[in-house]
């Protein structure tokens, strides 16, 4: 057999999570209602649509390496350099890009305990060791991760904001504190995948002075384009300029960077979004307290509802909604696996969970 | 500034090639015939266009991480295993994941001198050592590449039929002696990003229980959806699983997936793009003689033409070719330096193409 590298040949063959189509080919049927992928059930922008179609008529071309027109539209956006702005393959293209920059065997690298799988599967993928610290009352701890970072001299620090499972968030304060704390030779990763759906006021103004901060920002989740895989990232110039020593330099779908950049300059389709993702996240709280369960104060485009018991009680009540035709995560680490995970859904996507919550709890319980 | 690891802090900033867009951007105006990175101009399959249309309004979905349809239809179409195929973000993703897998600081590998500069970029990306082994007679050597890999001990030999950027390819017979001689611990890398372009009859046959060869091939040339970044290998099972030990699960577009997937179905169109594609060779051919210049015979959707002279000449007949609106390419390793290379065309194309090649030299000889 070929030589693995000892990094690659340790890894287990399982992967960050199963995506539904594979529980819908085990089912023998598709979901009635797709709510766990925390994706946007209200789709992109039209014009981001009719950008995509026309797009596809002129795929024969390979996408411009430099991503050009998409980083300038970003770049103006948020008021920042060209060269602070580097886009990907998603968040989790440009996540497994900087871990492999920064990571090698022993590295340490401090997150969440129970935080997004995807990032340590890049961390273990390139031998680091991840130090993890527990949630603090359903929340990330800014303070237990420096204080972590300092003690095992983390490469990296991950936190994002919101959070995922949890749907909690810090606000700007919060965070302008916990970047002055960023021990030296520590980088700061804040993955602001679900910032579009945090209230208003609560987001941090951009530094790009600062070398120990990457953000990282996606087309996939208030811009409804999960499938289009579109992220970027903002950070340094030197830092950033790092990622074309190593990305894949014609690894953009070209049909995916006129979607985005059609996307980024619908405003009025993204507020309204997140005003429907506002009155999803109502609605899943209204429909939880109903059954008698808790939803968890969310600024993404889910809500963690705490169904009271230990996860695998939770685990029952997933797996029921599931059986019933309802897509549903849940997180997996104790005590935040006694939550399941709902995503912003479509008025009838609700109507559903309304009906069949009730029984599958009884279910669950039962 | 975040520790960067020792491997990519070496690293030059350069790219493997800068893309047209670019050139663009600098003329200040578009191309009139983009005949130089080895797209397809005939476009993908009307049915491939409409399911990308079709599958734009579901790209809020993510893709399926399993790529389970589109790998079903390749394994299908192939005659192979569903377990000896791994879909990926075009070969270029692909070779990546490979070369992580397997190289890293000191390991060598073993490729020709001139060719494909991307899979030399994730080489050195990864720390690998490049072994360097001349052309012949404009085709890759592969009783040198062979000699090579046995004398350095390669963990990986790189080989590409048809080769680019000459467009040369071996018959079956030699890939298989080819095959036979792989030292114990090289892993064959067989780049058939050209291989419907080829000649019928040359290909060779798929044998997933060999352990010792891994096949590429893409949707970007002949089924001319260069910008969906598709591309799948086909090999062992044991190899082609470790993949999902660190691929990005969810870096396939959804929207590429539908389109790769209604492509490999509709043959009619493939066969017609092929033929077109001889076509054009043919016609480049007749330009380049009637211009004094000596056409490569190729194999592949291009056509290297020598310009008589050494890699300067060359050059300044590529960028009169470009001053005059015709984007082509040029190998940049001599001998191969004294081509340039020029992609199939439209007749529109090539009509322009046969209007300015003769100025064009003129103007490099002046």
């Amino acid at each position: 057999m070929p030589r693995i590298t000892p990094t690659v040949e340790q890894l287990p063959a399982t992967i960050p999570f199963v995506g539904p189509e594979a529980a819908e080919r085990k089912r023998g049927r598709n979901f009635l209602a797709r709510i766990g992928a925390n994706e946007s059930v209200f789709g992109p922008s039209p014009n981001a649509k009719e950008a995509m179609r026309r797009a596809a008529e002129d795929v024969w071309m390979y996408g411009d390496p430099e991503n050009h027109d998409l980083k300038h539209a970003i770049s103006e956006h948020l008021g920042v350099g060209f060269e602070n702005v580097v886009v990907g393959e998603g968040i989790d293209g440009l996540l497994g890009y900087l871990v492999r920059m920064i990571v090698q065997p022993g590295t340490r690298v401090v997150t969440s305990h129970g935080a997004y799988p995807t990032f340590n599967f890049h961390v273990n993928g390139h031998g680091g060791e991840l130090v993890m610290v527990p949630y603090r009352d359903d929340h990330e701890d800014p303070d237990g991760l420096i204080g972590a970072a300092a003690q095992c001299g983390a490469a990296l620090i991950y936190l994002a904001n919101p959070d995922n499972p949890m749907g909690t968030w810090h606000p700007a304060s919060t965070l302008r504190n916990m970047i002055e704390c960023v021990p030296d030779g520590s980088l700061l990763v804040l993955d602001e995948a679900y910032v579009e759906c945090m209230p208003a006021g609560h987001s941090l103004p951009f530094d790009t002075s600062d070398p120990k901060v990457i953000r990282m920002r996606t087309f996939s989740k208030a811009h409804g384009m999960a499938g289009a895989r579109v992220g970027y990232a903002i950070g340094h110039k030197d830092l950033i300029s790092s990622f074309d020593k190593i990305r894949n330099h014609f690894g953009m779908c070209r049909v995916s960077q006129a979607g985005a950049l059609a996307a980024l300059s619908d405003r009025d389709h993204l507020l309204a979004t997140v005003r429907r993702i506002g009155e999803a996240r109502q609605r899943i709280a209204e429909i939880a307290v109903s059954c008698g369960l808790k939803p968890v104060p969310s600024g993404a485009n889910f809500v963690a509802v705490d169904c009271g018991r230990d996860g695998r009680f939770a685990n029952r009540v997933m797996n029921s909604l599931i059986g019933r035709g309802i897509f549903v995560r849940k997180p997996v680490v104790p005590p935040q696996d006694r939550c399941i995970r709902i995503s912003a859904g479509t008025e009838q996507d609700l109507r559903l969970l309304a009906e069949e919550l009730p029984s599958a709890i009884e279910s669950a319980r039962g």
